[in-house]
């Protein structure tokens, strides 16, 4: 028999809507025209000012027929542009793709080629990577320079346009339309894969949509919050936070450089509410000297995510007048999915038991259906009794898209249905889980993902080496840092300057490592580098 | 050339799931465990013991064939077995209809048809209508009869079943199925329509979780909110805040009778954070005796709907210690669809401006995509100035699938992409709407429109006034005249003339009533005012 509940009674534009996070946007200024969006240095846009800017972008971009499909690259700081770049692309119905700022000029090239970038925007600080990577690729995107007004930043210009001048092109009441499918990428960003080419993460609208929602309820927003960048934005598109603040009408205040002084300074005087950040950020804010240092009284949210600081940090920043939450997440779920939400009856608890539940990364996010930890093999799930170890696995609407032009690897991701996160953890007693380790060796320093992979790659090509690992050393300042092990071919010699010297040749900066230790590495029976051992060494030296 | 973003970029089980808000049950269960979620009387059900009620039921239900498509009918106050109801009949895959318990046999009999109901959970408080509607109706239902055991009511048995042992009967770790299609419809409402039969109103899977974000926000709702059950549930689904108080573990307190004394309780006790209410329950609180009061020092959100009430009851309120949220909506939009979104600087106005501020129903909620003010005939919306009549649209995820069985309605409801919602109103210049009148309830007197809310506002004013709703009367020399209806305060004395009086004091001369009728005023079951039947009062007098 039909089900009556399904007869005349389908999709019309009065009942069914594609979520999108840029609703939230038309909202926030049609309901807080005159609230403060963005804060930068002496900048301030209204919330009327900001959406205007956004549809004169978007106007803009669909007059040189950007538009579904096309994609739009960014290689911005976290300024106002990047924020604009957030709605202007997507109202324009293209997609957003935001680049590393730290990346060479192969890496960029081969990013701009393999999304055909159509446009390019850039800031001029970056004009010496971006030449080069213009010369390398294939495309010949749309190139607009945006010269940093506010630092007094006007390095050279490589592009058609300069920035201000195309938004000021653009129809200020342009009518942006509503995304034809929800399931429309909005963005894409590479992650840093261990092995070969970095994979293209696809995010789709609904997701983003979604994402807004969660953000601001595992955060604890309220109405009108004051958010701090220093988490870059594009990392995983901020977490979503560029669309999630609209949704509350909140207040961004971009920070091109993180410093301690220009934090304190912005808690201070703009009272801050809400930041997010790499334990380093909270290494910066702890060592501050006096001299950057100013007094606030109020609490400020700070969002950590992945592996926790050591239990002094944590407690010093509950002294400074922060408080943590802790998040986990991957490029492939749109940032956080999940959080250790707190429950009030672990404040009683004995500070080490404390800290063992704060060290856990914890609970699906509220807009992820499910989260467990298997075992990839049957994709049975483990016991839950904090100790089997288990690779983390997604499912839900905070899942990426997919790897752009990368069906394999999609694939493999979702197979039997479920995100495969490379993580390795456990499922305690309570639902909780906890990362024991990364089954992919990624080492994560200032909030940046490096591959063991890619360094050693680049290692063993050195002419006196024979072997070479690299494993992450605990950092104060970085969290994590690598740390090269080195076994040098016989009659060779080398010196650790020497190897550092190679890697900042052939590698971005951060990824080259900082400590080289030469020694004969342990190895198991089937000649396999027993990673553990060095880990402990790591620590050690 | 294909969008790169469209291929192999498919929805999976791990990137796509139907959006319901029974997962957020599930994860409360899982994540707040041993928290209470619903307090009724000396009952208490931690998340784990109400999340395994809820599949016991659903378990229960489905061992008799109850699914997809199948109704399942209740007749319940706002008992722990009505909230069960929102989770385990959708956790069947069944649509949950509730019945407004003051309903006669005849339209209880019609709507067990109607929505050819499988199986009626009913309250025996409630079985002498039960039972007339059953003799009446041609659908023969499994029957279940909750017989309240803390209240002691244990009215007549007219079905197979008890509802304890029925829910005892089922599986308390059943694996209920994700919806199939976040389409799917999982409950239904039906309208109290002034004409004709009465329409059902089908909510989907989809809008039921939106609605619990947008709530949360609308309400300003943390972590564990205690939310006091005044509102009846049978009412929108209780504006979809059974559901809502999943998504943040809050605790349900229910209420079988809306009596000043037992909210005071409940508020002092419980320490409730939030209910919602007709602006009778509000009556209920102000003029409770001072035996029937408990002083709290917290303050409590209380979302009213609709209609505001008069100046002088919402700084009542206020001093009471009640935050009040203005919000608006239908039946057809899940309950609130707009929110008196409050700007702080608002706070600063004189008084009158304040009030004329507070009256408005608003901006869209933040899961409706569209709100406007439209000339139905031409679709045009109305210029923003505050001033100019036109009807109230609504477009958005939280707009209903449609009504049951009646594609002419639907398709009329939904005419040109919008939902009309037959109530009249402006368009303020600042993007906030009010509702002028309801079509019907503009008089046009000698070619005048007089609008029957002005009317009321000034008559709310008067001090020997309780409550009053203005009316047309036919008039064979002006068309219509208003008519109005007072019911005056307790011990309170007042004449037709001084009412007339102090309307010609405060309103232009043609505006004013020429005739007033002292009565206590016809009220529907979720307090709003019968103005059909004081139509037909005012034909006659």
């Amino acid at each position: 028999m039909a089900n009556p509940y399904d007869i005349g009674l389908g999709k019309t534009a009065a009942n069914y809507q594609p979520l999108t996070p840029l609703v939230f946007l038309a909202r926030a200024a049609g309901v807080h025209p005159h609230h403060t969006a963005v804060i930068y240095g002496g900048q301030r846009y209204s919330y009327a000012e900001f959406y205007t800017r956004c549809r004169r972008l978007a106007s803009a971009l669909a007059g040189h027929r950007i538009g579904a499909g096309g994609t739009v690259s960014v290689m911005l700081a976290n300024t106002p542009a990047m924020l604009e770049a957030h709605y202007g692309v997507p109202m324009a119905g293209a997609v957003l793709h935001t680049i590393n700022t730290r990346l060479d000029a192969p890496a960029v090239a081969f990013m701009l080629d393999h999304a055909d970038t159509a446009v390019l925007i850039a800031d001029t600080e970056f004009a010496p990577v971006i030449r080069e990577a213009l010369a390398l690729a294939r495309v010949k995107p749309v190139v607009i320079d945006y010269a940093d007004a506010e630092c007094g930043l006007d390095g050279e210009r490589l592009g058609q346009f300069d920035y201000e001048a195309f938004v000021a092109s653009g129809d200020p009441a342009y009518a942006w339309q509503m995304p034809s499918d929800e399931w429309n990428a909005i963005a894409l960003n590479y992650t840093s894969g261990t092995t070969g080419n970095p994979k293209g993460v696809v995010y789709h609208h609904r997701g983003a949509h979604l994402m807004c929602y969660a953000n601001t309820l595992a955060t604890g927003m309220g109405q009108h919050p004051v958010y701090l960048w220093t988490l870059p934005m594009f990392h995983c598109n901020g977490w979503c936070f560029p669309w999630s603040l609209s949704l509350v009408a909140g207040t961004h205040v971009c920070l091109r450089l993180v410093r301690s002084k220009a934090i304190y300074d912005a808690i201070a005087e703009h009272q801050v509410t809400h930041l997010s950040g790499a334990p380093f950020v909270m290494a910066c804010l702890l060592n501050a000297g006096e001299e950057d240092r100013r007094p606030f009284d109020h609490r400020v949210a700070f969002n950590h995510a992945a592996a926790p600081p050591p239990a002094a940090v944590l407690a010093r920043m509950d002294e400074a007048g922060f408080e943590l939450t802790h998040l986990y997440g991957l490029t492939e779920t749109y940032g956080p999915a999940t959080l250790n939400e707190w429950h009030a009856a672990w404040d009683e608890l004995a500070p080490e038991e404390r800290l063992a539940k704060r060290i856990r990364q914890g609970v699906r996010y509220h807009a992820l259906e499910d989260l467990t930890v298997m075992d990839p093999e049957t994709m049975a799930r483990v016991p839950a009794d904090g100790d089997t170890l288990g690779e983390v696995m997604f499912r839900g609407n905070i899942v990426m898209k997919g790897y752009l032009k990368n069906a394999e690897a999609t694939e493999a991701a979702f197979a039997g249905g479920w995100f495969h996160s490379g993580d390795l953890g456990v499922m305690h007693e309570d639902g909780y889980i906890q990362l024991k380790d990364r089954s992919k060796d990624i080492i994560i320093s200032g909030g940046e993902n490096i591959s063991s992979i890619e360094l050693e790659d680049v290692l063993y090509k050195h002419p006196a080496v024979l072997a070479a690992a690299v494993v992450a050393k605990p950092d104060a300042k970085w969290g994590e840092t690598p740390c090269a092990f080195i076994e040098t071919r016989p009659g060779a010699t080398v010196t650790a300057e020497e190897i550092i010297a190679w890697c900042k040749e052939k590698l971005a900066r951060y990824k080259c490592p900082r400590y080289v230790v030469f020694t004969e590495l342990p190895k198991t029976s089937t000649g396999k580098i027993q990673k553990f051992r060095l880990r402990e060494m790591a620590k050690e030296s």
